[in-house]
């Protein structure tokens, strides 16, 4: 199966591109593997970048992962700092300036950018977009100089970004369109305990409050008009959606879906023979309504890239469609999901049900015990799960995963209604917050008229 | 389907008696219950009391979850410090001394007993057995005269105590005959953090030791002789394994199973009719091995409450087989697991591999981040995993609720090997740890030359 001298090249040095790479060469340990990059690191942490600000991390260095010299190590040829400025598909060859890369198999995995604001003053100094480490670091000095911070969008890095600025004692606004934090995913009464957390650590919150334009003095940010309002800053956190960064592969004729991500099918593969991509660029399926969609975790990126990477390399291997298990920290409540929440169902227009109710994480006189709220979307006529969103103090990754795992095999709120759990004082309450939820979920039914079918332990 | 003026009489106050007490008066509001214990409260969490003696809560109230008016209210007749001293099939009557209540459905809820050790001075005073919440009301008092305790048996509240009195910075030894802990359900791999925990905390562990003879002076306990010689000590826990508590169901003639657990259908029926009986004086079926099993936790207790007690009120509900998620706080770590470990499936000679990595609770460089070992034993052909077992600084209880919840319904090593995971560095890290588990038994299946199936993302 190896083709021996095989030339790969991978574009782009993130989570997706450093796994295409490392897979390759497991994979075809023949085959030469280039990776370029314009950044000055690979394998590093983006997402930890908040909380070094907001100093819960000591430092950046605790942020990378390896050294450059473990992908040498490993065979793989990292060129650093270095901008490829063309892909030719008819010719298989990258661009690099002046100089020309051969390939036989070429992955790109050039990430996202920040959507950039569409108003006056976005040229202005003191706009900071959260991604690079190295700008990061310098960017740290800066917060110990200046008071006053304006973080623009409550999308996950802003709400992070917003917490760990508080935290760390700035004056830090939060300024949103929606009605409420990540208002185009989450659903209200989820995210609620985390507007308050944020507030209780002194982040002022500005809600259904559109960003009209950053003033400046000398060129440097001084503030942002609002629709309700001017705000002083020092400098404003940029932290609006992330787009696919795919300006190479318009130009090479690639084809783009619908939600600005490159076309790829099952196996990572774009519309062009021999030419593969991954990570933030890609756009996959979603496993629950069929639609395209775009801008997932690192671990998903990470995913990809190896399915990229092996198939790139002579395997053949398939990636399925996402059901995106999400968590996250803000301020200090821990919220997440699965998949779409009440709202998006809602603006979606899918026949749905919710199934809620409040638990705890542990025995209820245990101390560390905290609420757990967990909502799940069901299909009214099947009782099949389709979403789940959650909010509390502990334990909501491992249950996002949980509820991911099964709703992509068809459970339904009975199935968790009467599940085992674990009950110990100091991990775990009597009753699982989830089949508090499901079983909440059915009495309504039954109210309703609804008959569930017999099973087990059925109320 | 309501039958009036049906009389429904429950023996036993425990979290099955409750539970079945309380949903037969939900299903049939009719229906006059009455529910007897012998002791002189209902609906308190005894799970709670090792960690009141060990001060981890604040003190032995805090542990009553409702008050006796509420079951009044409620419409149960709850008659405290009342021993039923006989059941009457024949009559349909169950005897108090020389008074007789007519029952037209029973529900037998005994609970367990203590193994009771069979060596000299086992009627010392100072051996103390942790159940009862006045007993450990006057017990606490005691702990604070008293410097030496030997805990007697490494069983989950033999680890528990042992954390405990540890911690409350009393001289306590754990005497166990067994190699580890839970050595008849645990794997040595996976307690070795625990004991490590227990040691830090001051513990001293006895291990391949068995207790041959309490010591006592003037009738009290003074030390425990040993096969490995004596234990000074000023009171003894006896925490040996727990046995159903059937003598008066044995009295009454009902059958009892393999393992001394009242036999019971899916409907918990017992063997005679409108006789039903839940909690830890049953055996039920275990989903993994279809074996009777015996002794589990007060959420199983629960549930199985409440189905006697609505099949007693007049509604038909089910119980499924049980595949025991399980899990504990021994010292400061976390240990849980689901069905069988490595060592059952080895002593009942099932063909069996073992899939085991080590994988972390958050970002490695995430304050708080622990390690979290998952052992995952699966069918060498099938690849469906038939038990797990973990250890670890946080998440045990909701990992293992999610394996019981996978296992029952089939799932392998190749799900969980590219299962979608919740990435967040101060909640999850990029690979679960389950996944890593799963990824690192099919690496081995590959070496000896087994091929698996393609699957997404396989490596």
């Amino acid at each position: 199966m190896a083709q021996n001298n095989l030339r790969v090249i991978v574009v782009g040095g993130g989570a997706a591109g450093i796994s295409a790479a490392s897979t390759a060469r497991t994979v075809n340990p023949e085959a030469s593997v280039i990776l370029f990059t314009e950044f000055e690191d690979v394998a590093y942490s983006p997402c930890g970048i908040p909380f070094v600000h907001g100093r819960e991390i000591p430092n950046f260095e605790s942020l990378f992962l390896q050294t450059s010299e473990h992908y040498a190590g490993i065979g793989i040829d990292l060129r650093l700092q270095t901008i490829v400025t063309g892909i030719d598909i008819k010719n298989r060859t990258v661009n690099v300036g002046s100089d020309v890369f051969k390939w036989d198999r070429l992955i790109i995995a050039t990430g996202f950018e920040y959507e950039k604001p569409d108003i006056p003053g976005s040229d202005l100094e003191g706009l900071h977009y959260v991604k690079n480490i190295r700008r990061a670091m310098e960017f740290d000095k800066i917060l110990d100089q200046i008071k006053k911070v304006v973080v623009m969008a409550a999308t996950p890095l802003g709400i992070e970004m917003t917490g760990s600025l508080a935290h760390r004692g700035l004056e830090t606004h939060l300024v949103d369109e929606g009605g409420w934090i990540m208002s185009k995913v989450a659903d209200p009464d989820i995210v609620e305990p985390v507007q308050k957390s944020l507030e209780e650590l002194g982040a002022k919150m500005h809600f259904g409050t559109k960003v009209l334009e950053f003033k400046g003095l000398n060129g440097k940010a001084k503030s942002v008009l609002t629709t309700n309002g001017e705000i002083e800053c020092d400098v404003v956190i940029v932290a609006t959606n992330k787009v696919p960064n795919n300006r190479l592969s318009r130009q090479a004729g690639l084809e783009i879906g619908a939600t600005g991500g490159l076309l790829v099918d099952d196996h990572m593969r774009t519309s062009v023979k021999d030419v593969y991509a991954a990570g933030d660029c890609i756009e996959v399926i979603h496993g629950v309504t069929d639609l395209p969609i775009q801008g997932l975790s690192g671990s998903h990126a990470y995913s990809q890239g190896r399915v990229a990477g092996a198939n790139a390399a002579g395997d053949d291997r398939s990636y399925d469609p996402v059901f995106i298990p999400w968590g996250m920290v803000g301020g200090k409540v821990q919220i997440g999901g699965v998949s779409l929440g009440e709202t998006l169902h809602k603006a979606l227009g899918i026949p749905h049900m919710v199934a809620a109710a409040q638990g705890i994480s542990r025995a209820r006189y245990y101390p560390g015990v905290s609420r757990i709220r967990v909502k799940l979307i069901a299909d009214p006529k099947t009782l099949r799960v389709m979403g789940a969103q959650m909010s509390g103090g502990e334990g909501i990754k491992e249950r996002a995963d949980f509820l991911a795992f099964t709703i992509k095999r068809g459970a339904t709120l009975k199935d968790f209604a009467w599940m085992e759990n674990v009950y110990s004082p100091p991990i775990g309450a009597l009753m699982e917050p989830i089949a508090l939820a499901a079983q909440a979920g059915l009495a309504e039914l039954a109210k309703r008229g609804y008959q569930p079918p017999k099973f087990a332990g059925a109320e």
